[in-house]
């Protein structure tokens, strides 16, 4: 399934050539606040008080606006859309446990509307689903992959796809790491977690290092390559969780402190899924 | 929906008076280890490097055998079975999106077997759930909750529940707390995601502290009641999940230093539910 593995560099050509770095994706204006006014531009920058655990809102603007209709969506590749995505309890019209009609009402004691059989009354919920993957560090530098399918087609991303039944996040980011970048990694610590309540889907992102130093992309990406932290193709990123990971990411390596972060992707409802940096961060905390 | 707020305390009488503390609970014995005999009883130690994040794995035994076949189950309250445990792709029979008979088959450039729809060709994916809850600190106690429905009837758990839809993971634990004990509460930092890959479920456990000092159980809780460190009721806990993060908690709370933890619970197969100690606790990594 995979191409043949090459010794580190980029797995294929003309890469560092055509990526420039993007002043404008790091370039947020400072403000670390609590209840500020929503529409400011805010920096992502990370907090740190040693000895007491610490509760910031963080908001983080840009100019462009997104939607993530077409987030996502396939079990471990982002392939087929809709099944995976945010939900709509009135797309399902049918008990796929017994093939009788659903009807759409708030069963007794809960306050949401689901999907009920009306055979034999069982509930099909929908909850978010995990998407989980790996930062890989080698030698300051973060191997990125080039996506060979959509969405995002020919954009960069982290390794990362859905969690399987059956595995741990850990094992699931490994082995996405291995099918999207044909690279063995070993899972150093967790770095975070992003919630994008929008579209059901939270990233879960761990530190990983290379066990060989080798790796290729495989069927869905078209590009593996190691950048520099300069480097990072941030006008080129397919995801806006892949935006904000990287940020936090080299905002700790400035700091000196790798942290673990858990924020919350709120995307600007209507805006398309190109635009990648219009969403808030919310409630940025830090362990 | 809820009961009477009461002032802090516990919600509902003669607890204290009947929970022991449990030193076989916190009873483990020492070893940290890579890859050591899984078959040990070793202690749930927490590794902490300051300077260069570690990976270290641990397994965690205890003489019990357990199993979550009827695992919690709904969306956010543990309420049905079946519907939400792990996954079993040949459990579904029919499309919920077109009502056409499901065939059980690897896809095209996927490797595990998924139902299909004969018709329509959709895939229905299954994936794992995020129960989200909140170790909430007051005055060097704990809040935990009796539970008032199965599973675990009558046995203490942190509030918890299945995220939803359109939800951040620090929304989610905050809801819960809410409907459960009837707390309202402020999500300080991450705390824990803790993997049970054998029922396709992930914690996520935020630390949180009340915002006012009220509770009462909701309908789903019998009583809620905070717990000095030293009298948590480690015999009469709900699930491994809640086990673990007390244990995790008190180990920070002794080092003077509270940590993100990040772990996998291996279940043993073939256990009851109420075995909730025999599991080992892989991959702990913190951050």
């Amino acid at each position: 399934m995979l191409k043949a593995i090459q010794i580190l560099g980029c797995s294929s050509g003309f890469i560092s050539q055509r990526l420039k770095k993007s002043h404008s994706g790091n370039g947020f204006s400072l403000i670390s606040s609590k209840g500020s006014d929503t529409s400011t531009s805010l920096f992502l920058h990370p907090f740190w008080t040693p000895k007491t655990l610490t509760f910031r809102l963080i908001r983080m603007f840009s100019t462009q606006s997104e939607s993530n209709s077409n987030a996502p969506a396939s079990s471990s590749s982002f392939s087929s859309v809709a099944v995976h995505s945010a939900g709509n309890v009135h797309k399902i019209k049918f008990c796929q446990w017994c093939g009788g009609p659903a009807k759409h009402e708030i069963p007794d004691g809960e306050e949401k509307i689901r999907a009920i059989c009306t055979l034999c009354g069982k509930i099909a919920y929908q909850n978010p689903k995990m998407v989980v993957g790996c930062l890989i560090e080698h030698e300051k530098k973060i191997l990125l992959c080039k996506r060979n399918i959509e969405p995002s087609y020919g954009l960069w991303t982290l390794p990362a796809g859905y969690l399987e039944i059956g595995e741990s996040a850990a094992e699931g980011a490994v082995r996405e790491t291995w099918e999207e970048a044909g690279a063995e990694v070993e899972v150093v610590s967790p770095f975070a977690q992003l919630d994008i309540p929008l579209i059901g889907q939270t990233y879960i992102i761990f530190l990983a290092k290379l066990k060989k130093p080798h790796f290729s992309p495989g069927p869905e990406s078209s590009e593996c390559c190691l950048f520099e932290l300069d480097n990072i193709p941030f006008d080129s990123l397919a995801f806006s969780s892949i935006f904000v990971t990287l940020n936090l990411y080299i905002e700790d390596v400035k700091s000196g402190k790798i942290k673990f972060h858990y924020g919350t992707i709120n995307k600007r409802l209507g805006t398309g899924p190109s635009d990648i940096r219009a969403f808030t961060l919310d409630y940025h905390l830090q362990a």
